[in-house]
């Protein structure tokens, strides 16, 4: 088990710069390991569906934030690493209330990093969306090799 | 060939009920028929990647809320019909502007609708994102039976 | 947790039944439990690449097994239980030998359970495959509600 | 438009030494062209469900394989292309005879190829399944560079 090839303070420093839309969402990275991410959404009246629970759009975009932060422990400063495809299934109703997305690789290659993501509901124990999802790193800049 | 179930009107009318998150998004419908929608996202400094290119979550948001017309286009105001699958692959970077969306049902059944979503950047023939996905309708709810 | 709906017997004769291609493959059933299954695909020169390892397609079919049994294994004997949907990301090339897929179901629900299966290969740590999917369970016919 | 990297002739005897296995299916290449190939599955008892329908397993190894012909339609004989994910929508049962799959390439890089399948149940004008797919070529055994 390695280290992370980023930090936390690194990649928020990163996103301000490659993906300052991501601000919008008020994304908070709770942890980064080799290979493992945990990013929190807070509630927010943004992003909410009537009812109060998150939109599915927004839990999309959790999701893909989070393993952009998975790719970035496994390769290091890349900015240029780019989702390729992505799929989610949409498991259950969320609560109202933040949403913390839990991602981990399947796979680090030289150019491609496959990724499994839960997504939960605070307070719930079963996650409320399942996505994998695969990113690019473009040759000749990753830190990996 | 028959007449879609919902106008654009009725379906921008119950989309700012129950789906008020688009609102941000700033999302135009430019056409509803049965089975077919297509849906514009204006150009705008909210959800561009440096280079003023559109952040792949805002193209997913798009092809979802793109999907939702579709489904309503064969069921009718049917509000709480929910995705429960998305797949997009990224294919090309799009240019700046606006980005449109085409989706069309690949199978619209009692509880399953089944989309496929082009989405275009304008001034380029080739899409840049391709997108499948299904839309469950609740039971008792759908006004197709 | 309850108990599964489904004895690793009886879905074997439902498999003789409703799905004799499967014979083709000499799946073997290791276990079933409520919300799990783990099936054995033993190596066989009929579904192999040159170098000896399992094909893409014989990796697919074995998804999809073990899709099935998970799937009866909460609504019961079920057998126009049907797949809607299947994705699959390929990880790294399986040795020569016998595969192994360890399914779980993510939601069972009354019309459609989604479930998660990991493909490893004998003697590997990290799967070979790793793969979603959705199974309809007709109206009426499960034995869940 | 320019012309397919293979013939069908040469992807034939490629398929025979690289993918031994597709002889079991009997697939049988009915055209090749730059970024699209057509692919039948001949009906037979090997691969049916009882009613006399093809089976799933056996529509995603027949996808995987146009996908593969299609792949190397636009880099060449590179036998060593692999799938790297496949998703696929089932959308109606087929009839009894043969299935045909058209596939057609969304994106043609020079390290991922990305196609998209319909596959038809002959005598029906809507598909059976919608499949979309990655192929990823190794490095340096492009012949498109």
């Amino acid at each position: 088990m390695s280290e992370s090839r980023i930090t936390v303070a690194e990649f928020e420093t990163l996103v301000e710069e490659a993906a300052p839309f991501a601000a919008d969402y008020d994304f908070r990275v709770e942890s980064i390991e080799r290979g493992r991410a945990a990013v929190r959404l807070p509630a927010s009246d943004r992003h909410l569906r009537p009812g109060g629970t998150v939109s599915g759009p927004a839990m999309m975009a959790l999701a893909d934030f989070t393993m952009y932060a998975v790719t970035l422990s496994e390769v290091g400063r890349v900015p240029l690493a780019v989702t390729t495809s992505l799929n989610i299934n949409f498991l259950r109703r969320p609560r109202p209330g933040d949403v913390v997305a839990r991602g981990r690789s399947l796979k680090a290659g030289r150019r491609l990093v496959v990724i499994e993501v839960d997504v939960f509901s605070e307070g719930m124990d079963e996650p409320v969306a399942h996505v994998t999802g695969t990113y690019s790193v473009p040759p000749g800049d990753s830190e990996t090799e």
